[in-house]
């Protein structure tokens, strides 16, 4: 039997193996840190490496569960993933190295008769068009001599924000939001290298406050500190999470000298403590959209004194800034041919466009696919059944985060559950779910016993626990809230073709963006009706891509700037007034058998 | 005797008059409000009034005390001046009107689903450009709804400032401040229409620190709460300054929205409360060269609470803002042919160049000529001595500002007084007050009992008191501190010119700048060897230069640019460290016999 040698650079280690040994079976047995929660099957996705032969110049993404060794390999694996799913994709995207903050060291020549100029153009170098505060060149001279003229000047464009004794360009960190109205999710960067430190995600405290956006700004606009507090909810929650991730990496949060953030519009306003009163109401104007660039302290983030907090710039009232980092992540604004990208959190945006023309739209359609008005729906974290498939044995099969006991169902596994139910004739094309005398397919009927009765309703149950009976199901009703979801994104998906105008057939690519775009199944969406079948051998999955977007304007003034011309650009067509949407949304409600 | 009609259309008097009668007895017989400080004789060149023929197009300037009736004639009277000189003059120019800070009244429609824009956009009819502050953002949704989106915008540049309810666009003031160390001078602009709605002047209250520069910037940096004390001192005579400036013309300091500082720039950092303290030796750097533009809030200063302050740009440690001032108001930088401009205040500064080159130096002159350091000085207010010659009756006589007792000498009659004591031969060319009996002037000789013995001192005397004995005299050491004065500016003047380097003949014009320069005598200046003989028929008082410089920046974002191209432009020549100064200087110690 042949043998190859692969080798995992990173983690030092080289083996030798024999021929069509899987790189799954390697990386369980050397113990590296890759986890395979559909059990090598090839569904989740969550085992991608990089790797190359020795001879190739580039390397290639491959899922390790899938790969056979028949070569010498390199292998990369990607950096270490936390458990919670939610965050862990994200396209990667190469940006010049200019981050919006800079440090820079300035080793400066004293004064003499012969050179006398002013303490600034000495720190400036005679670059005349940079400026700074008042503040700044108050304290400027003795900065200067107590410190032998060796001082770090922090920049923000042409503007110094700061100038800091000695050389302190070591700690420049850089913070990159995705302020999802669920979940923010967090990306610690170190702006001297680009690289990634950490990441970090927590809930968005203001659900407290009401899981959708409508709640929290009638919440925001009815008491008289509803704004105030939403506001310092949100704000709290950035100042632990940067304070956790700084000091785990052996930082501090005043080494953070930049935030951005990318949110949907409702939450920019309330990250900004800006009422958004009026995005509740017809004709749900926003108070501002362009992009904003503050000093983090006016709305009391603590991190480096001068440091900036920059947001996104929105589009609409509901197609925000989290968008338009999609947009940016995915290069959609860049493209020659023609892309569609559906992004789907709390809220769903789609976008069909190129570098011509852009328009996007909106659809109330993400609380479904976030386990958000699903009986037994959670959110992708430990316990969540991901996957549903019927496995080797026509049985009814699911993997759950963690290998642990069902707690819930997550975004991607009800598309599967309903994929499955539809191909078994569990659940009819009204969305109905069948007695079971009238299930006919085999396999069908094999699962006619977990259709029960939970609390007096119909429901077809998952997991059942030996004592407490049904535990995770999915009701009669669940599957209307599904509809509605899933009508509503494929009834955008037409209107905006209808509007550009243009064909499906014309469209390159779909981007599939979100964390619940992350660990779709696009067979599945395709078969329950998400999006079109002529679109699933173009679809990818782009996982934060607002994330990304975030990440790469916190690198790249150009990004920052490009982000402006995608906000400028791009077109926003009102679902809820264009003449067409009714009829469309309802005939996307049924399902095709 | 013919008999024309002259009129004053603003003081709604016309009067028919015999030929030849002069405009001063037509002003003086009706109570007209000009004064005639030299009685008429055409020196103190106070009477200026704008004259046509009806048949005319346009005014010209002339003095009424030289002006004898021969046509009929509309006279305009300049507006009230002050009985405080050091403010009257200053040219005038005429400017593109775009005031650093402008208001703009918006009527704008709501939103409609057509018209959805979010209320920045609309605020700035999709001008992306404009930015504005997150407070403004915050208020804007309240603001524009309140007011049924009628609101009015304050604008420095790209920048919307503030936003107000309604129409607020009819009081918008601006200040443009002449901070001197001895003297504040200050003009209240109408933003909408340029117009002087009144000038004020106090001294500055920082002199109790120290006469000085030097003092004050050694107050400043040797007490902990030196800087502080002396930039409160500035500040709150400005608060008082612009309250009472405002209140007596039916407005309130709040519709102040700009403030223009023209000040040397050790001046400059004390407004700013930036450190001057390198400004005291060598080699004398400032803390900044450039304009600095900053929320008047940040200093204390109670105008509109989104006002803003500018100051001019520096050159150097000792040619500062209101050197840049005086070159922008007298249009140096845009001459072709060679200029020489002259900026005395407390300090010296001078300046010769054209659009292509210009360079400057600063001399220690000035207080001698504003009455600091000569026993019997004064400034420029009632009761000083600003013109002195021989009479018809060839007889030693003076005017005094205000026709009251002499109290003593204000700049412009010292050198009168050294003129007249050259010229009788009182004082011989080495500067020496001579013993009576040594005089041989027939003049002299009959002024010979007016040098006496004060104080056990050599000193000639001006005025004696019946009773009290001698009140207003010259001292030896007062010539001398006199010649230290006129040799230093002459010295200036003639580096200046080696190092440009041209000659005497090549410089086309001569601008006397300062409240100083504009009372000066010219003839008697070059007779006492303050400037070559060579440019008295070139010379012109330009009167307070800076202060006019402070009203163009205000009054022209054009000219507000142009100031920091001056200032960019302009090399400044170290005096003290130049190898031929301690030479020059010494050769112009003395007087031309």
């Amino acid at each position: 039997m042949k043998k190859y040698t692969v080798s995992f650079p990173s983690d030092n280690l080289t083996v030798d193996v024999s021929e069509n040994t899987t790189l799954q079976q390697i990386i369980i047995e050397h113990g590296l840190d890759l986890e395979f929660p559909c059990g090598g099957m090839g569904v989740c996705k969550r085992c991608k490496v990089n790797l190359k032969s020795p001879a190739e110049d580039e390397f290639r993404v491959q899922l390790a569960c899938q790969t056979k060794v028949r070569e010498d390999l390199l292998v990369e694996i990607p950096k270490k993933q936390k458990s919670d799913k939610i965050l862990l994709e994200g396209i990667e995207r190469k940006v010049k190295h200019s981050p919006l903050i800079k440090k820079v060291y300035l080793d400066l020549d004293p004064p003499t008769l012969e050179d006398n100029r002013d303490d600034f153009t000495r720190l400036i170098s005679g670059n005349e068009n940079i400026k700074t505060s008042l503040q700044t060149l108050q304290l400027l001279p003795s900065l200067l001599r107590e410190n032998h003229f060796q001082v770090t000047a922090m920049l923000m464009g042409d503007e110094i924000i700061d100038v800091e004794p000695a050389d302190t360009t070591a700690k420049v960190l850089g913070v990159a939001l995705d302020i999802g109205t669920t979940t923010i999710a967090g990306y610690l960067l170190d702006l001297n290298t680009g690289e990634e430190i950490a990441r970090f995600s927590d809930l968005n405290p203001q659900t407290k406050y009401g899981a959708d956006l409508i709640s929290r700004i009638v919440y925001a606009s009815q008491n008289p500190l509803g704004l105030e507090r939403l506001n310092r909810e949100l704000i709290d929650l950035i100042n632990r999470l940067i304070t956790r991730a700084t000091s785990a990496h052996g930082y501090s949060a005043e080494d953070v000298v930049a935030i951005t953030a990318a949110g949907n519009t409702a939450m920019n306003h309330l990250l900004l403590k800006i009422p958004p009163r009026n995005l509740a109401g017809s004709p749900y104007v926003p108070v501002v959209k362009q992009a904003v660039a503050i000093d983090a302290i006016e709305l009391g983030i603590e991190i480096h004194p001068a440091g900036k907090l920059f947001s996104f710039p929105n589009v609409a009232g509901y197609v925000g800034g989290d968008t338009v980092a999609a947009v940016l992540a995915s290069e959609v604004y860049k493209a020659k041919e023609l892309d569609l990208l559906i992004d789907i959190g709390t809220n769903g945006e789609i976008v069909l466009g190129n570098k011509k023309k852009m328009i996007s739209c909106s659809v109330a359609a993400g609380p479904a696919f976030e386990g958000v008005q699903i009986e037994c729906g959670m959110r992708g974290a430990n316990g969540a059944i991901d996957h549903v498939f019927i496995n080797e044995h026509e049985e009814f099969a699911y993997t759950v985060i963690g290998d642990t006991e069902p707690e819930g169902i997550a975004g991607s596994g009800i598309v599967d559950i309903l994929a499955v139910l539809l191909d078994v004739g569990v659940i009819d094309k009204n969305g109905r779910i069948l007695k079971a005398e009238r299930i006919e397919h085999p396999i069908g009927k094999k699962m006619a016993g977990q259709i029960k009765d939970v609390k007096g309703k119909a429901a077809f149950v998952i997991y059942e626990h030996p004592e407490s009976g049904p535990k995770v199901y999915l009701t009669q009703k669940d599957v209307r809230e599904f509809q509605l979801a899933k009508s509503a994104i494929a009834s955008g998906i037409e209107i905006l073709m209808q509007e550009y105008p243009v064909k499906i057939e014309e469209i390159d690519r779909l981007y599939l963006a979100g964390a619940f775009g992350s660990y779709l199944n696009h067979e599945n969406a395709c078969r329950v009706g998400m999006f079109p079948r002529a679109l699933l051998d173009r679809a990818t999955s782009i996982g934060n891509a607002a994330g990304t977007g975030a990440k790469l304007i916190l690198l790249s003034e150009k990004e920052y700037e490009n982000s402006k011309r995608i906000s400028n650009k791009m077109t926003y067509i009102e679902l809820s007034s264009h003449p067409d949407f009714n009829g469309t949304f309802l005939g996307n409600i049924g399902f095709v058998t």
